[in-house]
């Protein structure tokens, strides 16, 4: 009886699956581009100063325990960049994708043009929404983080880190849009790179940012499609800009 | 003496607003781009509920004194659409420019894509920035306004309002671009009508939205540039979306 009602159960999560991947293929099918549903990553647990210097933690999490260092001391060493999660692995740059796939469970795409569709954007601050971006030969992290600067205001920050150096970061530019309702809001900026801490990129405002108003515009019965294109980027000059 | 100290004070005044407009020029030659400088209009007689039902006024601001009705008996004619400023005016659409223009003094430029140049971004709010535009056989209105939605968390939010009806203003699309420092936000919209109230566009937040931190990356000085653009819209499908 039990495995006929996990069955079910089962069915019924993948008929959900299946519906939200046909609502965004039917608002994006036009572009050709491949769509990922995000669910949510809710912790209760949320730790504003972990990007403090390194400090032993006790925090238990859904995930495995985990801890952030800021201070790496062997310089080819990475802390774990999961947002949220404290984690106390670190490793070389090139098995950071590995250990969060395995370890955090985050999916990985593949494609110059993805779009990511949040689901449950009604959920309560701190939420996170996770992916990452593989194209042009290196590995990107898409954080869209719900949260709370102002009390009782939560906002939407988007953000797309390199998992690579800051010089590499340096080369490419990443594009995420929003397009609905006779509406379009297009962010564009160089990314940073995953050695830096992605609670400062947004406690400093630098990504995207929606307020709850403007994300509900966005959003089609409560998930959010966010088209993300990378590109390597041109040399900037103020005279060529606008 | 007197005369020789206000003639140097307007030469100083004459050689400010140059420097401005220089600084522009630098930024955004390139485009040929009509640059035009916006002074903010500061008022601290704020009044909220401006947009409720026609109510007598005793209010004095530093422009002549103004109300806003938002009944309007007859509906050829409109109140005024300056904000800010409560104005008990009231006329048909076709006189609100000129109405605008001599009692607000507010600017009106010519072209499909010009610059907004506001400056002084560090006033305290409320705070507006507000300039006519004349393109493609129709007037539009730009304002930018500083406003604290919560306490002590100054947001920027800038919209265009068509001076015509809500029928006319469906026909036009208007961007506001913001390009500096290796990073570009861009907003896409339906204009509203100048018989809709700023302030309710404003409050639901269904325009562009600026932290101080973005404002202040986006800004040169002390001055924001905002590139515009007004085109006339085609017809939206949610398969030709993104």
């Amino acid at each position: 009886m039990l495995f006929f009602t996990q069955c079910f159960g089962a069915v019924l999560d993948l008929i959900h699956l299946r519906f939200q991947h046909y609502k965004a293929k039917r608002v994006f099918s036009a572009a050709g581009q491949l769509v990922c549903v995000v669910n949510p990553t809710h912790s209760l647990k949320y730790a504003p100063t972990r990007c403090a210097a390194a400090q032993a933690s006790t925090e238990q999490s859904i995930l495995p325990p985990c801890h952030h260092h800021e201070a790496v001391h062997d310089p080819q060493l990475v802390p774990c960049t999961c947002p949220l999660f404290s984690c106390p692995w670190e490793g070389h740059l090139e098995v950071v994708v590995s250990h969060l796939r395995q370890t955090h469970r985050i999916n990985i795409l593949q494609g110059a043009e993805i779009v990511f569709l949040a689901t449950d954007m009604h959920l309560p601050a701190p939420t996170d929404w996770i992916i990452m971006h593989s194209c042009l030969g290196h590995q990107f992290l898409l954080v869209l983080r719900k949260q709370e600067k102002y009390e009782g205001h939560p906002q939407f920050f988007a953000t797309m880190m390199l998992i690579g150096t800051p010089t590499q970061a340096n080369n490419f530019t990443y594009r995420l849009e929003l397009n609905r309702n006779q509406r379009r809001l297009k962010w564009e900026a160089t990314p940073r790179s995953v050695l830096e801490c992605v609670d400062s990129v947004i406690s400093d405002g630098d990504c995207l940012v929606l307020n709850t108003s403007l994300a509900q515009l966005f959003s089609d019965n409560g998930s959010l499609a966010i088209g993300i294109a990378i590109t390597t980027s041109k040399v900037h000059s103020p005279e060529a800009e606008m």
